[in-house]
């Protein structure tokens, strides 16, 4: 059965529970590992909610989507091509995306997040699955001109990782399985992307596998899979939304 | 003054203090803000030492210094090209380089280190060195092979965030000119890169200014101003060794 887990501020501490409805029943101990109820619930619209997990990195993918790739060219790559967005970056559901001070479009993308659980190195695709924790909602926030705009170095950091450019959560959620998944983004409101996780090029369990193999997964690490077609820039002012069915919703303002 | 700071494991307990010759005065409080000497001493050959900071992100620069994009042909860029590297690749002095399981080149790229100390965002050029904390020795550890083999995405995070690919070390030095110091790197004992930080392109109030403009630094985040001419490769057993007059020697064996 599935369980959404949150991180949240209440009265000043930190602390982390079960949602179940609108009610969060508080949690200690180790999200990843064991934990008991606390016995405290508190209604979800009391918490300020934080990124769900506290990641020691953030992977980002590139050209992971077949009819994305198809519609720019791209044939598929033999390995995972992947990025890292640094922890300025993260930010919770409610908050604000903040526009950096600059003359340039600003795009949503919409992905799926893969939390991993437990500490992995080297992990064989058949046992990659025994080490993600859940999923979540991401959304990777990108300034576009900036990737290409120097010919001797492709700027994936800087176009990728302005403060605020990386909304996840609100929960992670386990026990999915994410190749029936669906991610849909909206702008204010209107669905701009709505894509099946079964589209992917390298699926879940080669992602946690090959990139084990290059780098150790630590608990609460986030894998975003990359994104599919329909991005488009944000206006200021407007509301964009990363929905998974089975998940929940994922809602800034781009400001 | 300069001061120079250490972290370290003694009996468990992860510490930090000053260094004075071969003795380490033990502190408690923060190492960037206030502390206390606890008047425990301990012998620096009997410590543990870890990185001197812990950083939520270490950013490398790439074509920042003349002489080596001299050599390679390389146009002084607009604005600071940069990287992440993961912080699974974080390794302190006295720890092993493991060498991936892949059949190709592992290289040493010598460099200084900027440690920040104070939180910035958009800092001026004239207030960024207030905000640094001091300096250290740092390898940026590459697997070259893997950065141009996708001609379609440059995989700059994949070839430098190796496990244990970024050794930092052995201590944070204070209060030192960063535009008077020499970087050193030696293999086996023999002398590969021997080069001014006063030839840099972008200089270490220009780094700290332009990348504050697009992510927020925080306490104990470090720069890799990145390297110049003589880096090659290691081979499996051989010593590598960073070392910066004023600061200390990184130390680091290759297996």
């Amino acid at each position: 059965m599935t369980t959404k887990w949150v991180r949240f501020i209440q009265a000043g501490t930190i602390g982390f529970g079960k949602l179940d409805g609108d009610t969060v029943h508080e949690h200690r101990g180790d999200m990843f590992t064991e934990s008991q109820a606390t016995g405290a619930d508190f209604a979800l619209a009391s918490l300020r909610l934080l990124t769900p997990t506290v990641p020691s990195k953030v992977i980002g993918l590139w050209n992971n989507f077949k009819a994305l790739g198809e519609k720019q060219g791209l044939e598929a790559p033999p390995e995972p091509l992947y990025f890292l967005k640094a922890p300025n970056s993260f930010l919770a559901s409610g908050e604000d995306i903040r526009k950096p001070p600059l003359d340039a479009r600003v795009i949503f993308e919409g992905e799926l997040g893969i939390v991993i659980g437990k500490t992995c190195t080297a992990v064989s695709e058949p046992q990659a699955l025994d080490h993600v924790f859940g999923y979540t909602c991401a959304n990777d926030v990108t300034v576009p001109e900036i990737l290409g705009r120097d010919a001797t170095f492709a700027q994936w950091t800087r176009a990728k990782s302005f403060d605020t450019f990386c909304p996840m959560g609100p929960v992670v959620a386990t026990s999915l399985d994410p190749a029936t998944l669906t991610v849909k983004t909206t702008l204010e409101g209107r669905v701009r992307q709505n894509y099946p996780i079964s589209d992917m090029r390298f699926s879940v369990q080669q992602l946690v596998s090959l990139i084990s193999h290059d780098m150790t997964l630590h608990p609460g690490d986030v894998i975003l899979c990359g994104t599919s077609v329909g991005v488009c820039p944000m206006k200021p002012g407007s509301l964009v939304e990363v929905e998974i069915d089975g998940i929940g919703r994922l809602s800034n303002r781009f400001v």
